[in-house]
C-alpha cells in the first residue's frame, strides 16, 4: 500500500502569543481519500466518553509526537455534551477546569463534580473524580436520612417517638466497564485437524519464537477417535501438545474434574495469556471453562465442541459449571458452581456430528426444539420436514448438506441463541426465554440413576411446558399434537416416569431461588413465540402430569 | 471558571494542495498553563492501541465539531509503532459500508458492516450486525490468506513448493462490555455494629416484606470477639442471621474453605442476587469472593475487613483467591485459584484496627509501605513521622487522631490502591507498580513452617527490591537508609533467612510465567516512583542478597 506525505502546519494564536507548528504526516495516496474512515461506534462512544481535557491532551500529543514538540498545556477542547451526561437524569455538572492538588482557588477546581440520589436507599450522593483515575474512581459523599420508630406502651397509653437521623458518610466509588469479544468461529466441514487449516493453530494466540508448547482439555471419547490427529496437527507443525483427558459423561461434571485441569495446568506451566483448547463435548466445555476462569484469575480458553449439543448451546455463550455435592444437605445440585467467563474464540466444525450416535444427535436436537419453539417458527418448520432424516443421517445426508437444510438449521440455532444471550450475557435480565425447557429438567437429571441426556431432558420438560401452555389456553391442541409429532420423528421423549407432582413443584421452589424471588418459567404462546410466567400452581402441574400420560410417549 | 478563546489555524498542505482551516477553540485562561493535563495510563494506553486511521480519523472530527468541517478522508497520521501495530505487519484497512436484507435503497439500509483487518492474522473481517442484538452480535466473514512451504529434497536437488491458500471462513462476533460499579464505604468509626447504623443493614440488599434471613462468612477470629455483636445487629432488627464460621489463617486459605462457603450456601437456600456478608481479614475475604463468584455463576457479596491489612488492600479491588495444592507437582502455590470478582460494597470501620495485636498492625503497615514507595512520598513522610506511634497505639492515639493523620494514611492507601487498581481492575496491564513486593514474597510465604505474615514477607520483598534499585544506581544509599530506618520504627522484618538466591531467581521465573513472558518486576526510582524491570539476573540477585546481610535487621 502506496502513502504518501502531508505536511501540516498548525499556528496557534492564544493571548497575543502565537506558536507555529509543522507536522509531517503520512497519508495513504490510494484508495484513502475515496472513503471516509469508519469509526467503531464503540471506540467513538470511548470518545465521546473522555474529558475535553483528555481529548485535547491526547491530541496534543499525537500532533507533536507527529512533529516538534509542543506544549500540552496550550491545548484544549471545548466542553461539549458527553456520553455520561446523557444517562444521567440527575442533576450533572460538569465543569472542566485546570489546576493543582494544593493552593488554588475554587475557580479553579480540577474535578468534575457529580451529584446522584441512590434509587435503593435515596441518599445523596457526591462523586469527584480521583486525579490519577478519573473515569474509574470517584471519592464520594453520601447522606442518608434514617427515621427510627419507638413504641412505647403503658397501661392505657402509647406512645410513639419518631428518631430522624441525617448520617453522611465517605467513600470510594469503582466504575468500570470489563470488554467482553470473542469469536464464534465456523470451521469448514472437516477440516479441523486438516494441516492446511491454520484456525486450530491461530486461536492459540501468539507467542515469541521458539515457544513450541500448547496445551489441550480432551474429552476421552474425542481422545480415542481423534487423539492421534489432534496431537499430530501440532506436530506437524513443530509444536508439543500437552493434554488432559477427561471423562466427558455428565456424571464427570464435578469440581474434582477442575481440579484435575488446574493440577494439570501448574505442571505445564501455562502462562497467564496462553490460551489453551478445550476439544470435546458440552460438559468437558464446561468444567474447561470453569478451570480457565479460576486458573491464575483467568486465562484464555478456545471452546471446540464435538457434539451437535456443545456446537448449537454449551459452545456459544459464557456460562460454566460443574454439578455440586453438598455435604450439608446430602443432595447433588445441578450446574450450582461455575462463572460466567468468555472462551477467547470458538471453534465449530460440523463432521464432528456424524461421529455421535443417534441418540446423542436426538439429545442436540433437544436444545434446538427449544430454540424453535420459543423464538423461530421457520426452525420449526426445518425440524418438522427433516428432523427425522437428520437424525438418521446424522447431519449428512447429501440432499440437505447440498439444498443447505443442514447447516442452516446449525446456523439458526446459533444466532438465535446469540440474539438472546449478547445483549444479556451476565444474565442482568432473569427473565430469559432460553430457560424453556431448564426448569423441570434439572431435577429430571439429577434423579439417582436416571438415564436422560441433557437434550432428552429439556425436551421433556418443554413438551410438559407445552402441556401448561395448552392449559392456560395459550396454544390449541392442533399445536400441542404438531409439536409433538415433530418431537417423536426425532426419537425425542416427552415424557419420563421421574417427573411426578413432588418433584415438579420442588423444581418451581428451585426456580425462585435461583430466578431470585420468581419463577419466571417460560411458556410458548405460539410456535416461535413465548412469556414468562410467575404463578404456576400445584394443581395447575398436577394436571398437567395427568394429561402427559394421555400421550403415546 | 475563566475561559478565553483560542484560535488555531491549521494549514494542510498535501499534493500541491493547500487547505487552510481555523479552528475556535475554548482554552482555561488560568491554571492550565502551569501545569501539563495528566493523560491516565489506561487511555493513554488505548489511544496508542488505536490504528493510526482510527486515532486520525478522531482528531479530524474533534477539530472539525470545533471549527468548520473538514473531510476526514483528507485526514492521517503517520504510522507509529503502537501496541497493535507491533503485533501485526499487515496494513490495516477500515472501511465502512451499508449491506443489504431486502428492497430498500442502498441509502436507506439498516444494518451497517464494518470491515476492518485481524491484527494478529491478518485476516479481512467483514462484520454485520445480528438484528435482534445489533449492539452485540454480528455475523462476519473472514478471509485468510496461508502459505504453505513444502520442501523435497532429492539426491541433489531441492524443490520448494509454495502453496497460497486463499480461505474464507465465517462465524458470529459476540461483543459486550460487562459494567462494574462498587463503593467502597468508610464506615463512621466504630459504628458498623451499632443498631442506629443502618450501613450494615442496607448492603445486604433490598428485599420483599417478610424476607428475614440473611447470610454471613464470619471469620473465626471475628466471631470470638464481635459474634454477639454481629447477629445481636440483625435480631434487633428482626432479621434472622445464618453464619459459617471459617478460619482467617493463611494456611486454611484452600479450596476446601470454598467447599464450606458453598455447603452453608445450599443449605442456606441463597437467593441469586441476595448479596451475603463476608466479615473478616484477607484471607476470610479472599475465600469468600471465590465463593460468591462460583455460586450459581456468581451471587453478589459485601466485604466488611476486619485487619488494616484487608481494609488498604484485599478489600478495595476485586481479586480472589486460594492457594492451591497441586498433586501432579506436589507443590503448593500462592493464590493460583481464584478470580477477577467485583464485591458489590465495601464497609471499611477503622475501629477494628485496635482489635488487632501490634504484629497484625505492622502486617497492614507493609501494604501501606509499599503503596508509599511505589507511589507517595506524602505517604512515606507520614509513615516515617508517626509509624512508630501508629503501631504503638493501632491507630488509637488521641493526636493522631485529632490532627487527622490515622485518617488520612488509611485515606491515602485506599485511594492509591484505587487509583492504580482502578482502570485495570482485570489487569488487562501486566506492569503493575502495585505488584511492588509481590514478587519474592509469594515464595517467602510458601516456605513450609514459614512464621511470615503476608505484610512481613511484602516488606521483606519491597526491602530486597529498594536494594535491587540501589545497585542499578536508582536510589542513592541516603534513601535506602531513610527506608530501612522507617520500616524498622515500625517492627516490619526487612530481611528473611529464606531469601536464598535460589529462591529470588524461582522467584522470577514464577513472574515470567505470571506475567505472561517478561518478569515485570517494580524496582522503585525515588521515594514515591517506580518502574518495571524485566532484565534481572541471577548475579544482580546474588549482590543484593549478599548486601541484604550487611544491614542491621
Amino acid at each position: 500500500m502506496q502513502r504518501s506525505i502531508m505536511n501540516i502546519k498548525i499556528v496557534w494564536d492564544h493571548k497575543g502569543a502565537t506558536w507555529t507548528r509543522t507536522c509531517v504526516l503520512a497519508v495513504h495516496a490510494d484508495g484513502y481519500n475515496s472513503k471516509d474512515v469508519y469509526i467503531p461506534e464503540d471506540i467513538s462512544d470511548m470518545w465521546e466518553g473522555l474529558e475535553p481535557e483528555i481529548r485535547a491532551a491526547l491530541i496534543a500529543k499525537e500532533l507533536s509526537s507527529a512533529g516538534m514538540p509542543m506544549k500540552k498545556s496550550d491545548y484544549s477542547i471545548a466542553s461539549t455534551p458527553t456520553a455520561m451526561s446523557r444517562s444521567s437524569s440527575e442533576v450533572f455538572e460538569q465543569q472542566s477546569a485546570y489546576g493543582s492538588s494544593s493552593n488554588k482557588s475554587s475557580e479553579e477546581e480540577t474535578s468534575v463534580v457529580k451529584r446522584e440520589k441512590c434509587p435503593v436507599s435515596g441518599a445523596t450522593v457526591t462523586l469527584t473524580p480521583l486525579e490519577r483515575a478519573p473515569k474509574n474512581v470517584f471519592s464520594f459523599s453520601k447522606t442518608h436520612q434514617n427515621k427510627t420508630e419507638t413504641v412505647e406502651m403503658n397501661s392505657n397509653t402509647t406512645v410513639t417517638k419518631t428518631t430522624k437521623v441525617v448520617c453522611t458518610t465517605r467513600g470510594w466509588r469503582n466504575v468500570f466497564q470489563l470488554p467482553i469479544c470473542y469469536d464464534v468461529n465456523m470451521v469448514p466441514q472437516g477440516t479441523i485437524f486438516d494441516p492446511h487449516n491454520s484456525q486450530l493453530l491461530d486461536v492459540t494466540g501468539v507467542h515469541p519464537e521458539g515457544y513450541n508448547q500448547r496445551f489441550a482439555v480432551v474429552d476421552a471419547e474425542v481422545e480415542k477417535l481423534y487423539g492421534d490427529k489432534i496431537s499430530g496437527y501440532f506436530e506437524g507443525k513443530g509444536i508439543t501438545l500437552t493434554k488432559v483427558v477427561i471423562d466427558g459423561g455428565e456424571p464427570a461434571k464435578r469440581p474434582q474434574a477442575i481440579d484435575t485441569i488446574l493440577d494439570a495446568l501448574c505442571a505445564y506451566k501455562l502462562r497467564r495469556r496462553e490460551p489453551f483448547l478445550a476439544i470435546g463435548g458440552g460438559c468437558v466445555l464446561d468444567i474447561a471453562g470453569t478451570a480457565a476462569c479460576l486458573y491464575r484469575r483467568g486465562v484464555p480458553f478456545v471452546r471446540v465442541p464435538t457434539t451437535l449439543l456443545a456446537i448449537v448451546d454449551a459452545s456459544v455463550g459464557v456460562k460454566n459449571g460443574v454439578d455440586y455435592y453438598c455435604c450439608v444437605t446430602d443432595e447433588t445440585y445441578k450446574n450450582r458452581v461455575g462463572s460466567f467467563y468468555a472462551p477467547s474464540a470458538c471453534l465449530l466444525d460440523p463432521a464432528f456430528i456424524s461421529s455421535q450416535d443417534e441418540r446423542n444427535v436426538t439429545n442436540g436436537l433437544g436444545e434446538i426444539m427449544k430454540l424453535a419453539l420459543v423464538r423461530s417458527s421457520d426452525l420449526f418448520d426445518l425440524l418438522e420436514a427433516h428432523g427425522k432424516t437428520l437424525v438418521e443421517s446424522k447431519f449428512e445426508n447429501e440432499d440437505l448438506k447440498k439444498n443447505g437444510v443442514s447447516s442452516r438449521i446449525i446456523d439458526l440455532s446459533i444466532q438465535i441463541m446469540l440474539e438472546e444471550l449478547g445483549p444479556n450475557l451476565w444474565e442482568t435480565k432473569l427473565d430469559r426465554c432460553v430457560d424453556y425447557g431448564h426448569t423441570f429438567s434439572k431435577l429430571l437429571e439429577m434423579v439417582p440413576g436416571a438415564d436422560i441426556f441433557h437434550g432428552e431432558a429439556v425436551n421433556v420438560d418443554g413438551f410438559f411446558c407445552v402441556i401448561l401452555s395448552y392449559l392456560r389456553g395459550y396454544v390449541d391442541m392442533d399445536t400441542v399434537d404438531r409439536i409433538f409429532k415433530c418431537m417423536k420423528t426425532m426419537n425425542l421423549p416427552t415424557n419420563s416416569d421421574d417427573l411426578k407432582l413432588e418433584l415438579a413443584w420442588q423444581s418451581c421452589q428451585d426456580a425462585i431461588e435461583h430466578r431470585h424471588g420468581e419463577m419466571r418459567i417460560p411458556l410458548i404462546t405460539d410456535i416461535g413465540d413465548s412469556i414468562c410466567v410467575n404463578d404456576l400452581t400445584k394443581e395447575e402441574l398436577d394436571r398437567a402430569i395427568d394429561m402427559m400420560g394421555k400421550f403415546d410417549h
